[in-house]
């Protein structure tokens, strides 16, 4: 299973990038705003009705039947989407029927993929499945950093994503789309149905550009399934299921806000700065994530706004109840939701007009004119690692193993103030370093960091820095809280054991290659 | 202003059809599904979020302006909307800008054109407009047949219109697009503001595949505009001006029901005619336009479903306040709507999410994986000209000049059941004819001709036939009912006054051209 050696060459960050990835010539990271894509877009193939059932009616009895009438074929380029998150059945399910029909050297391209996926291992060790790009969290990643995947695992932000399929460096063949709800004629949504997880905007490229797509569910309505975030015009065929996921995993039902105290003071501080500096006022905006801190900065900075008496415009999601209750008191007049992250979430996105579901294009697509991420006001975002010069690693941790996908981070990284909300050390390591393991956001575009131990303003934020004068707010330089946490822990975390082999590429979100990650010795 | 001599030949149903249209190569008409396409979509340039304004406003001054930054230059394509009908002002707008601007040989690419438009007739005299390509209602249609326009005059139906962009055989430069609501990024819908009209839908293509994209607008609301009928992901430029439309003409407010006698007879004889062939049935769905008789039509029908205890599972609009009323009710689960014809209808779609706003390509492209409308079980239409093998004329009237567009009506003949509800005689003039005089929709998907003299069933359907035996319905032969009025009119109606040329081609569903307009002589 050895792979071809690969070229590098050294970015306009200094990291080392392979020239090459998976046989298509790479374009090494320019800048943030360096590289302006030419060209035109992928161009799916004409249909005609003519070659669709007069009825509608799209059904055919089993997925191999589906994958069959695609015309599945070995080398073949088959994604998915992760709105089931861990409790997804139909990346399996596809992979495993793949492999009853006898087809080997797979592309998987799912949008995320999960723990649940372990099981592709077996494909990817059969030859099933040739390699993986997307997202790769926990034992899929750790299968890529140890250099045993036969090609090179690429990471893209979900904004990147669109991207790479809108622009063609990806070739979809067949998309499968796991669906909570559809009906013959291929129409489906995620707001109905016992697996209800909200939007399938994460398959929406998917359905425009592949050459082939098939919908998946255990909910087929009457025509038509209203609404259609997947429109059955689209679709070649659907196939019912008795289950696409299970909704114990899907949603966990409650969303668990940080008892630590620590992640506490944290998330008061990150409320505290966002009102100090004057963002927190009537029509602003802001994102923060589903992690138990971010949940926690939300609250504390709901009820800030009650006391100034401040509406917010929009807030993106992904959604929680905590965000719903916010929505439903009227402290905004929209949710902007790319995903949800509980039952009340589902809900609302299904009766509220105003939890509107949005897609990577609309939020995130860089190789659009715009996109709706540099409209928010405030992201409040994690990382790994963060350096000095304020950029950050949010796929590896200091041991070099890749355990985390992109999500819609790096496509964040645009709003008017990105904050990362950082604890100063993690399991007695240091999170603020010399030189971050994998840089997957440039430091230019990250305004503050913050920690339990301080608020870092990025140099380059003069605004922010003359804003937050007099407000008593822990403004430090990021190197003075470097230090106190180096004492602390005894120095610098130990560098990782790294390979000789690039493991993934690191895509930004105009395509360009951001940096490597490396094969660890185990 | 003489044109080059086109080559004839002669298509699928006898029609001598042009084998080139401005310019471009022409596939005669071959069947109602016998051509299939092949190829690749149009292919929309790459654009880079670096290109746009990282706040997101992309507002400018002017129009001017506008199309200034757009790089409008002559020759080029022009695109705008129809949802205001008679009461729009952009496009004159537009027209007025660019011959001010000093552009000459524009193509004009309404979705349609009203007598609104009739200025565009000294646009064309004057140079600035080579042809117009679409719908033209009333002045530009009589202009089109008096043979004066540089260009041919192509008649789609706004499923064709998508299918020609999507398939690139009409390339945007210039997509022009009037928006009752909108924000600074070019967000845009037409349910809110003082031009409401609903849906933007007949833009969307444009919208998706034109170079570029203005949006203009009297409204603009704070970011984000919802729902976003048109992406501002896919706007350049958002204008903003006094008035986009005259809200008087856009919709009526109220939509008046046939007096006639005859025409109510006509109506309840569509009305019933669906009742006994067992159409109307639990789960049905159907479709009739705004005209009088269509409105009486529904009257009808909703008394004969409340009788029966009958829910429809789905209406198309085109949607009035009957339709609505109807949805209020609870006698149809959704409207699927792609234009709202009066004030009920624009508040119910903005209001209402079972009111569901749907596009040409969801209903009506024939290039997609199938279309909605084949999903209709009865759908009621209009016909100038019927012939005795059920071929029909919707676009011009016995006398050879084009006065009407085609709308969704082709693209409505792939229904359960095509009925076509004619009076007999209009104007002293037959309607069943031998010959249609420019045929429009082939007789084949056209199943039922309701006059108030009788019912013809089209003998193709069987099954039709055998279903209102012993109804008590006048059902009759084609022929027997165009005798009859022959008799009482004094024969067939007088043949036009054909001119030697060809003034516009009539486009089949699939691109392919089913028909000539021919010149007419004064």
């Amino acid at each position: 299973m050895a792979r071809k050696k690969v070229d590098l060459k050294k970015n306009a960050l200094g990291r080392l990038v392979p020239t090459v990835v998976n046989g298509k010539k790479q374009v090494p990271y320019k800048g943030v705003d360096a590289y302006v894509a030419k060209g035109c877009q992928a161009t799916p193939p004409i249909s005609s009705a003519a070659n669709y059932p007069g009825n509608g009616d799209k059904r055919v009895k089993s997925l191999a039947d589906a994958l069959d009438l695609c015309g599945l074929a070995d080398g073949m380029t088959l994604s998915t989407h992760h709105h089931f998150r861990n409790g997804d059945l139909v990346g399996n399910l596809l992979l495993d029927t793949a492999a009853k029909m006898g087809k080997r050297d797979l592309m998987w391209f799912p949008s995320a993929s999960f723990p649940c996926h372990e099981p592709v291992i077996r494909h990817m060790e059969k030859g099933v499945v040739h390699h993986i790009e997307g997202s790769m969290n926990g034992p899929l990643g750790d299968y890529c950093t140890d250099g045993k995947m036969r090609g090179l695992g690429v990471l893209r932000s979900h904004g990147g994503r669109w991207q790479a399929i809108q622009d063609g460096e990806v070739h979809v063949d067949i998309a499968v789309i796991a669906a909570p709800c559809a009906d013959s004629f291929g129409n489906a949504n995620g707001v109905n149905g016992p697996a209800a997880c909200g939007s399938l905007n994460f398959a929406l490229a998917d359905s425009l550009y592949a050459d082939k797509v098939i919908v998946v569910t255990d909910h087929l309505v009457p025509f038509p399934a209203v609404p259609w975030q997947i429109q059955g015009n689209h679709v070649d065929a659907v196939v019912v299921v008795d289950k696409v996921g299970d909704p114990s995993k899907i949603v966990s039902g409650t969303t668990e806000i940080t008892k630590s105290p620590d992640r506490l003071l944290l998330a008061e501080l990150v409320a505290s700065f966002v009102r100090d500096a004057g963002i927190l006022r009537d029509g602003f905006s802001f994102q923060a994530g589903a992690g138990g801190t971010a949940l926690a900065f939300a609250i504390y900075l709901k009820e800030m706004m009650k006391r100034a008496g401040v509406k917010a415009r929009f807030i993106r999601g992904g959604s929680t109840k905590y965000l719903v209750e916010m929505l439903n008191e009227g402290l905004t007049d929209y949710i902007l939701d790319g995903q949800t992250f509980d039952l009340d979430g589902v809900a609302s996105m299904r009766d509220n007009p105003r939890h509107v579901a949005t897609s990577p294009f609309t939020s995130y697509n860089y190789h659009g004119k715009g996109f709706f991420g540099t409209m928010v006001d405030a992201v409040v975002l994690g990382a790994t690692e963060v350096d000095v010069n304020f950029n950050a690693n949010v796929v590896t941790h200091s041991d070099g193993r890749l355990l985390h996908g992109i999500g819609g981070w790096q496509n964040c990284l645009f709003a008017g103030c990105t904050i990362l909300a950082v604890p100063a050390v993690r399991d007695r390591i240091p999170v603020i370093v010399d030189e971050v393991t994998t840089l997957t956001g440039p430091g230019e575009l990250i305004d503050v960091v913050v920690t339990e131990r301080g608020i870092a303003i990025n140099p380059r934020r003069h605004d922010l820095l003359d804003a937050v004068k007099g407000k008593h707010l822990p403004v430090r330089d990021i190197r003075d809280i470097q230090r106190e946490v180096y004492q602390m822990c005894g120095g610098a975390p130990k560098p990782p054991q790294r390979g000789s082999e690039v493991a993934a590429a690191v895509k930004w979100v105009d395509g360009t290659v951001i940096d490597s990650v490396w094969t660890v010795a185990k």
